[in-house]
């Protein structure tokens, strides 16, 4: 057991500090014979601007008032309390929670909440209040990426603080869960960092040697990255000085999975750092199609749906975001990482990976 | 790198004499001037029988021929060869697969299949003609389940092969993908095996030590247990002899997590033995909505629909599989596992898992 601080523990700290501030603005509003009043930034559409220094998507100055003078805010104030004081206990406890099990825990405690979604929107208002994204309050998402690699890496969660780990001992991965996350980062061999979509090319990229060839880290996101992966994957970039680059399916589920790892989410904008402005997108692009010839299925009705949100979302005004939209309606296909296999099981790694690097490189 | 003979290898040769067979056999019939033809396994729903011994769901007696003879054969009977051929090609050269991937290769390769539910059902011919899994000639599942506990491994994989790994050391748990389900158990501390549908209960049992204060061995199935996982746990259980108990939600999805972990998909009745008969499902149980007070949903119309096909099914007409399918009509509610949270936190591992077990075991 090592008595070392580490950056997490440093950011546990302030997260818990901030919580205290908090709770001691309420008691001496109270002591005063003050109605206690909280101000929290507004996460309405109209407040959501792009920050050009952070290169993300943040809330503006509007704020709102929750006061306790108002019978109506009396419900919504009791409830972001409970969901700070629950927080703190975690903290303090160091035990990890999701949204839905803060709810459920909620619900045994006695605090009227209508459903999840009350109790969720209550976590995110905690969020922008504090600045702090909701891991940091040890509240972590459901699902699991993984990630091998060349790395070492250190935990500091109870029960493993100061063991280390070599994350290439274990080709298929290690789930990235609250001890990954919190780990700090002791020697990297690795000199990039590829993050996968599906795990049939996270398998082939393991079994190609790509991590050795290309000196890379590799993700498995399972879909949508988790935010927790989104954020150590920005740890990789900030701490490590690593490239980033982003293998997703060439559908507009697969580009907005690249987009919001780079760009971050709208949901999330009352969050920094969780995303990775530096990331690229590698591809497979939906101008691959026609390029590399790839075997790609018509579009449907949800899809087309889907690319003229997309269309709208100021996120994909600039390339290659806007060119690869456009191609969609050129081609009015889609196709999959996988669809490289059609030259060989190899041709991903071997062929495509060192043309689609060189290009990227070259800009 | 360790040049002794795994079981994995011993599987894999096997399945691969069992690929050359087939193939000699093809040749003979050519070189006697004889149209080649086979046998197969007929997978109708009729064909489909209980096997006491097994304890799963087999396929019976009746077969069906596939002949060159017949022109409609033909096509069926190239594909079918073609999936062989490429079985032999990923055995030999040490690579794996998937379904999606094999049919992008078949696709390059020009083989004529109309989509993919083509080729999937190719190789599932191909594994009724075999009597081998796809993941024993190295076609693995997409989805990753996860595993966490007191045992030791060895791999058998090219590149990993001979190297051990301790699955203590990573409270996240280690993805099971190709090289895990391939691995050699070598040393396990553990007494019995905990099968959990969702991640945020798997990180509240890590988090509460059922690892160590139970001696169990933690998989992580993330929703319906991938085929690899199933047969790691059927492992688990023959090899070290370690009884199973199976967690999931109280819902008609979660009971059919487990029923397909413990008696065999009807998909695969014509695959043995990646089901784990001796597993015991756990809970949690509708009738744990009652017992417990567990805040609760009300079944959707599609989770009724879905109790009227279980409700039909052969698997479910004995105990504790019929008594649960009736508490649900009974309550026309719902549970999930996080619902203990209502609770405490620790309500799940300090409370509920020693009362079931000790319930279970007095059985």
């Amino acid at each position: 057991m090592s008595e070392r601080m580490y950056k997490a523990d440093q950011i546990k700290i302030m997260a818990s500090q901030k919580l205290r501030s908090l709770g001691k603005q309420i008691v001496s509003d109270l002591e005063r014979g003050k109605f206690p009043y909280l101000e929290l930034p507004a996460r309405t559409t109209a407040n959501i601007v792009y920050d050009e220094k952070l290169r993300q998507y943040v809330l503006g100055e509007k704020r709102v008032e929750r006061t306790t003078k108002n019978i109506r805010h009396l419900r919504p104030f009791a409830q972001l309390l409970w969901i700070a004081a629950f927080a703190k206990k975690l903290l303090h406890d160091g035990k990890t929670s999701t949204l839905r099990d803060t709810y459920y825990v909620a619900i045994g405690e006695g605090i009227d909440f209508e459903d999840q979604n009350e109790s969720d929107e209550m976590i995110m208002q905690l969020e922008s209040i504090l600045d702090f994204p909701r891991e940091d309050f040890n509240i972590f998402p459901e699902e699991r990426a993984s990630i091998y690699g060349d790395l070492i890496i250190e935990y500091t969660v109870p029960g493993f603080r100061g063991k280390r780990v070599d994350l290439s001992i274990h080709p298929d991965g290690f789930a990235i869960g609250p001890a990954l996350t919190t780990a700090e980062f002791v020697k990297c061999g690795a000199e990039q960092v590829f993050v996968i979509e599906k795990g049939a090319v996270f398998s082939r990229f393991v079994e190609e040697g790509a991590d050795k060839k290309y000196k890379a880290i590799l993700i498995h996101t399972a879909g949508q990255s988790p935010r927790n992966c989104r954020k150590l994957i920005r740890r990789l970039h900030d701490e490590l000085n690593l490239p980033v680059y982003v293998f997703t399916d060439a559908d507009p589920w697969g580009v907005h999975i690249a987009s919001v790892l780079i760009h971050g989410s709208a949901l999330s904008a009352h969050i920094k750092e969780i995303n990775v402005p530096d990331a690229i997108w590698a591809g497979v692009w939906p101008s691959d199609i026609r390029k590399y010839k790839l075997p790609s299925m018509k579009l449907s009705e949800q899809d087309i749906k889907r690319i003229q949100d997309l269309e709208a979302d100021p996120r994909y005004q600039t390339d290659p975001w806007k060119r690869e939209i456009k191609e969609f309606w050129n081609i009015k296909r889609k196709a999959e990482l996988e669809a490289f296999s059609r030259y060989g099981l190899d041709f991903i790694v071997k062929e495509f990976l060192p043309e689609r690097l060189t290009e990227l490189q070259k800009q």
